[in-house]
């Protein structure tokens, strides 16, 4: 614990009624004392949200609260990881009771689906940022890495992809959208829904996972230089939502779900005499599983258009110091 | 590992060296891999510094990496526990090389010193802001805690307090400093030297500690408060350093001493009954320690002061949501 804990994350914490038994020593000391299982690693991972750069400035508070542990937790899911706890560091402009309550409600119900306990953290006075640094717990060696990836893999997503990114669009009034729409849309965006049971479950078949934050392109490009292998994605195999399909024309649809980040969806491989098992594993626990293409000893990522032609894209330096 | 990893992180994981067994995975997944040995509970804090909040606006990139990880090094101080690695949030106005570069020399001098290993953070665009999360482990149940103190145990503190608050009085043109005088009590606030060595050699024997960041009434308060119990500290017996003296009058200096935080040091309490085995480890290890005061049944922080005086002082409500 910080130098300055105080009201504002005792506020929180009596919010919340999660009490894991890992967690030894929770709020309120110097710092906090976990008690990891034997048999099983930490996996732990941290994330910052700034105001104006990962959430829009007229985000709700509750979203925001939802989506700073929501991104967290994705991390652990693309691990294959089980939540375990999470400390939060919020600066704040101003200590507003009624903002902070609602953050509260939108992280903790969502803190409280997946059993994490709020184990520390700090509140400073400043530009308004969620820091948190979540923890989870996996059986020794088996967390899902990027680079395990081998050539002839089957590549996986779950869920839909371009949705939250044709709502930013439709905030930035670049997309026209009905009501309903938007309101699909939005959610999407703005309340993420963490892939943890998808990830468990492909835990034991998954060479390498990742959650798709910054888009199909960027993530599925780390798994593929961290794996040293190529891969072939089919474009018309790319889930699209249905409500994407109304409002976008088919390559537009494409277009997003290929390179639109915040969906928060897992992309992994699965060798191809695993998929067998995999299909078992969808089918019986309802999984929504998309086979969206393969890798190959060829480096690069090529794009199957439907129409039957091969686009290879540059999978190196397209990312650097972001805006978002 | 973050939405936004990218180069900068993995310049400034380039610079370090620290390999640390208990690191299973580093930076460069979505997350990091701890295997936390079996006797051993890990023990986690975080930490916000904010420019012009935590820190003065123009101190150096150096110090502000060395400063970032010494307060979080100093909670793990303050639990008797052993450093093993850190996450780090950076929130930076623009991605400026020199900086950086000075800033990780200040950071990873330290980690260096202290065997810390860089396990995963993120770097994101916004005003300079600092996220630490720091893990360390100590043996199962031996972390000093802030609720253990009983009445007649002996109040000890490291080093000398006052001596941050000096020079922050100096930099707010508040006190007047010879240049030596300047430079001694500068490194006192820029460069505070984590008590790692001595929260371990006192696990055994301190029944509380806490690491003195907002100053000792206010941190000692925390102690009476969780350990439900009163004290008396005499005030002539605060250690305050030569260079203090030389530049206040003694009621400014133990004004100072008593009140101004950001020295980092710790203070802990010990059972009378092993206070001659502490005096011992004291001389055979050298460690600055000095016995204050003592706890007692009566509520309350009384001050002895050296004309014979009580005074007393309310320990209730004194931390808010605070500026500095």
């Amino acid at each position: 614990m910080p130098a300055g804990e105080f009201d504002l994350i005792d506020q929180l914490v009596r919010t919340q009624f999660i009490q894991r038994d890992e967690v030894a020593l929770g709020i309120g000391d110097d710092a906090a004392l976990l008690d990891v299982p034997s048999g099983y690693e930490l996996v732990i991972s941290t994330d910052t949200l700034n105001s104006g750069v990962h959430f829009p400035e007229d985000t709700s508070a509750d979203a925001i609260g939802h989506k700073s542990l929501a991104v967290s937790l994705s991390d652990l899911a693309a691990m294959g990881a089980e939540p375990v706890a999470v400390s939060l560091s919020l600066s704040l402009p101003e200590a507003d009771e009624v903002w902070l309550k609602d953050f509260a409600r939108g992280f903790f119900l969502l803190a409280d689906q997946y059993k994490v306990q709020l184990i520390g953290g700090d509140t400073t006075r400043g530009p308004l940022s969620i820091g948190t640094t979540i923890y989870g717990k996996v059986p020794k060696g088996q967390a899902i890495r990027r680079n395990g990836a081998g050539p002839g893999d089957v590549i996986c997503v779950t869920g839909t992809l371009g949705d939250a990114g044709a709502a930013l669009l439709a905030l930035q009034g670049e997309l026209k959208l009905t009501g309903p729409q938007e309101k699909i849309l939005l959610k999407k965006l703005e309340y993420p829904q963490p892939r943890i049971f998808e990830g468990q479950a492909i835990r034991k078949l998954a060479t390498a996972c990742i959650d798709i934050s910054d888009g199909l392109v960027a993530d599925l490009g780390h798994i593929l230089k961290q794996s040293n292998t190529g891969a072939t994605i089919y474009v018309d195999q790319l889930p699209v939502s249905e409500t994407l399909r109304q409002c976008l024309d088919r390559a537009s649809g494409w277009h997003l779900a290929m390179q639109a980040g915040d969906d928060y969806e897992l992309c992994f491989t699965v060798p191809e005499d695993k998929q067998a098992e995999l299909e078992d594993i969808r089918i019986e626990m309802d999984l929504p599983i998309t086979y969206i293409g393969i890798t190959e000893p060829r480096k690069g990522l090529h794009l199957m258009m439907p129409d039957g032609s091969l686009e290879t894209l540059d999978i190196e330096g397209y990312e650097h110091f972001r805006s978002s």
